[in-house]
């Protein structure tokens, strides 16, 4: 289950505090023009240690492709690639290898197993969401090549919320601060927010909202394979995630129906368009040819800077020491990864939808 | 894409106003005792024209099994079944042949497949969820048989909402009122709500949550494999559905990681046990043993009793005429296709954690 | 397991002696112009009871096609059909309820699944190749309205053999014979074969050799989905199997490097063809534009007119009645069976190979 | 289309003379210790340069485990690993990199993906098979574990056969040459054979012949999972690989159903047997707990050290100049790439098989 999609593929491979992290890319389509620099760029993004609002993990996080281009083209054959892990601190973890962190997967993987990798949470650390970037990032390039972009940022943190629909943001301005939220001025109580937490060894969550820009009519397939649905699967595979929404999302339960439906106009060039777009651009399950958005929840993370009390794997009660560096909100450093899983879960979209007609 | 599962598969087929719709469940463990009467009643809570707050259509909905039982018990071999239609207006749709329904998949599918079955929505029809709640009752029964029960109800229909957590309400009284809601009195609110909001022609939307008791520890797979996003993917595959939420949810995002954990504790028989539940069930993707529970928002449907204003396939301007038989809230009728797709994939998730080991 | 293809995926259902055998066709394209008694003639083809060679069973086998079509041509969705069982002599199965007949799936099943049916050997009986030949017959027609053929024949029955290629045959001649042979000289001998062995209650093997013709270039996918893997797979998922080879097959091991090769050429239009072909149409597991030819081995089956000595399922010994209507060779009706796995192979090949390139 | 398997899946990747060549293998199940020594013994064995009969290229062929392990135990994470390309002498290949290699896959891919990696065949090189055999070496310790080995010879080198079935010979010798012909007389002439065609500048082809024992029964799943379609679909993934035939085989058809049916016994420890095998291991695509046994018909290769005339992706006449270090028969080398293919295979059946009961 370390793979996802049905033609553009996705395996991903490696643990937190092992050798390295890497994947492989099946299904990409031949002739893609690579900018190499623009994945590493995506990487870093992610990276750990960017700013005070994130974890003071050092990572270099460095990409090397192993196969699948020539002269800086896709050749349609796989694509592998690994990551090595730079700041293995593996004794940082000899406390927790008996302990069962709360709300951690360690008890989970423990009794599924029969055993588990204790070192920086093995393969359920977020440490391999740096591989879906990678992934993510060869999908993009594909598709901005036919028109489609993608752009996530930071909507909520904690209860601090941008109150502005995505349409009144100016989305070049994610990147202008840590918490990649383009409203500036919520920016500044977010940081803030996180810093405080930061320095109660706490940590909060928040949202990220995503929006896909360029998508043609046609993408998502009924009735199991919607791209509602594949983007949920998606967006609940990143560590934390604990909802999904597309459209009016919950909010929408409580309109009337009249209040709900997009109407359809003809543009002056013919275009089909719908005046609102409360359905997110996706109806039935297939994309419309709208702005497609949706939106993620994400916890606020199990580890603490704090003395957390829980039990070893016999049963008895142990005291877990806080220490460790770790991220007092993921929220910013998601933002590369829910980007990089929406490219992939499009581009497969784009790729099957080939096969809708004769 | 219209199978869904790994081990236990389903695919289904039929459109609204076709001879039939129906499916192969290929996967069920072989042995396991079938009551085809419990199949039965469960389709009959998903059946049109049960009470007021439904559609007014009749459909018998009567399943016949085709294969893969001898003696009433299942032989391992795919399960064959049709669900006839019985009630096929299909002259009620003429005057949609060539209009798009303002949020419907007309559009869509004109496009994606270039030409379109007007009757009904087609297969974009809900009409197809029939034959889901078939391959769940299947799926329902091989759990049960491994004490696992699913139990979803009408948690909120517009703004009206239950306030308790499941864990205050006496799920048994489900079925006690045509909304689905074991809150009694606000039962009574949403009845009226939907009645009003009938009699006035329109549409309204609300959520379903559904418990999973008896899981066992070690269902779902890292990384894509996730149990929350196999639910969220299975979820966000029906009709109307907008979003999908587990344990703590979006209103998760608001809290500290402090507040947010779940410590463990040992039972006095050994076991261990989380003593809240905000995980809802789920760490790391994997089942850790306590209840899963999860909320999924249906919008308020878009098929009005109202003239609505759209454009024809030429993208001309047309007004479609309300008229026809459909459901004021698809809530009520959504709780058995919540739970039958929820027991698909815990069934799925159990028959695949058996390779988790040598 | 009962699904086969990747993007044009086939799922069957069915015993011999249940209430019906069927399937869904799911990745169907649309807008393809369906000619349905073309698909039932195809089921004519491999129906039992056509002549003296096959078995004098009486099966109607009239497939009822269930969804997936409107005004004649398909719409994108499923296409979900059935074909009544309407010989269903349960009765004459019950002498062998306790026993395992040698070299059937009786003793296999029975452990695997703990259960078995024994009618007609439920789920394993060849009676299911008919929903195979019908998913085929609509794959057919799509392949047909992009120019692709289909054509199989039997070459050899025991040790009759047709020693002359596909290339020197007339092979609109093979419907002409009751063996499906277009060599109407060693057809008649081949028959002659068959009546003696059914004569003396015993049965005989054979060869069913394919061909298909006007395949683009570029089916098949590097490296686990070679064209080559795909017909294997395909064809050795037929009742009665042992070996698949293609192009010089098992006979080509005695050559050397230089007698093997198919040169290149280019004809006077610009096309590139191989003077040769030995490759049998596939190079490096992609379709080069020849014609794509293979063989598939048919062991004699196993229900013999004959008193056969084995055990029952508590291991002790008992003697199976030689009786019931039974194929002396399988070859002939498997000819429709292959050539059916081959359009499906081929049509999902078609499909996938549009997302090679951007 | 770069992996294989439903659980125990295969992805790999890489060129031949591209940085590296690896995979992930995914589904490994938990707690089986690995021997690292032994997975690199069994790449030994495929590696280039062995002998006089193999090419004379030298590849140190290491592997590099990269995840999934600890302490030397398999933990039920992914395991990723790469081989680094040692011996890219790419400048060996600038006379190629317009022309078209005769029965290569350099037209197909050519058209297929739109450009090709002309460096030694990229993708299509039998290079990446060591990946598989490294994948092979996980699935065999986790099968030893249960008691089923696996075990390929050479059995036939143009036309010198092995007589004798396998039953006869002492499969123990089949390391004792560098043919890998257990019946060490044939295996003289085997090698005979081969240097006197590598000296003319030629090729020749040979079959494989692979036994696996200890097999339990109930593996494979009807229709399309049965486990001779799954093996055959393994096997024909190979390079130049032309043919496929388990049990009776090709020759199995010119017996009588009299002739080629095994009759059941009891032991005197109450197991169930066969008297004789001509199923091959398998009856309705299922084992039956005797040996299984199949052949792979590998043609001869077509790169020879003689001058080739062809044509170049103009379609204008060239002819490429025998060059390069090449296998005079892939033969030998084959070998344990059939046992890897064959214990992935039969690995993921057995898993699959966990899930055929409740």
């Amino acid at each position: 289950m370390n793979t996802i999609g049905k033609i553009f593929c996705f395996t991903g491979f490696g643990e937190s505090h092992g050798t390295a992290v890497g994947g492989v890319i099946d299904g990409m389509p031949a002739r893609v023009r690579i900018d190499l620099g623009a994945v590493q760029r995506e990487l870093d993004r992610r990276r750990p240690g960017q700013s005070a609002v994130t974890t003071a993990r050092k990572e270099s996080d460095t990409v090397e492709v192993l196969s699948g281009l020539m002269d800086g083209v896709t050749t349609g054959c796989p694509i592998g690639f690994i990551i090595r892990n730079s700041d293995q601190h593996s004794g940082d973890y000899d406390h927790l290898r008996d302990a069962f962190r709360p709300s951690h997967a360690d008890y989970t993987y423990t009794v599924k197993y029969g055993l588990r990798d204790h070192r920086g949470g093995g393969r359920s650390s977020a440490r391999e969401t740096a591989t879906r970037v990678v992934a993510g990032a060869f999908a993009r390039q594909a598709l901005e090549q036919s028109g489609i972009t993608i752009r996530a940022y930071t909507s909520q943190v904690g209860s601090i919320e941008v109150t502005e629909p995505y349409t009144s943001l100016d989305l070049s301005l994610v990147e202008s601060n840590p918490v990649r939220c383009p409203d500036t001025k919520t920016a500044e109580e977010m940081e803030r927010l996180i810093l405080d937490v930061k320095h109660s060894g706490d940590t909060i969550g928040g949202v990220v909202t995503c929006v896909v820009k360029g998508v043609p009519v046609g993408l998502g397939d009924p009735v199991f394979g919607r791209l509602n649905a594949r983007l949920a699967e998606a967006m609940m595979s990143i560590n934390a995630s604990k909802g999904f929404e597309y459209g009016m999302g919950f909010k929408g339960v409580e309109l009337r129906g009249s209040e709900a439906i997009d109407c359809f106009v003809t543009d002056d060039d013919g275009h089909v368009h719908t005046v609102t777009n409360r359905s997110g651009g996706i109806q039935g399950g297939i994309s419309n040819g709208e702005d497609i958005y949706f939106r993620v929840a994400f916890k606020p993370v199990a580890t603490l800077i704090r003395d957390v009390p829980t039990i070893d794997s016999s049963g008895n009660p142990v005291v877990i020491k806080g220490k460790g560096r770790h991220d007092p909100c993921v929220v910013p450093r998601a933002v590369p990864v829910v980007e990089a899983m929406a490219a992939m879960v499009i581009l497969d979209a784009l790729l099957l939808n080939r096969a809708a007609k004769i």
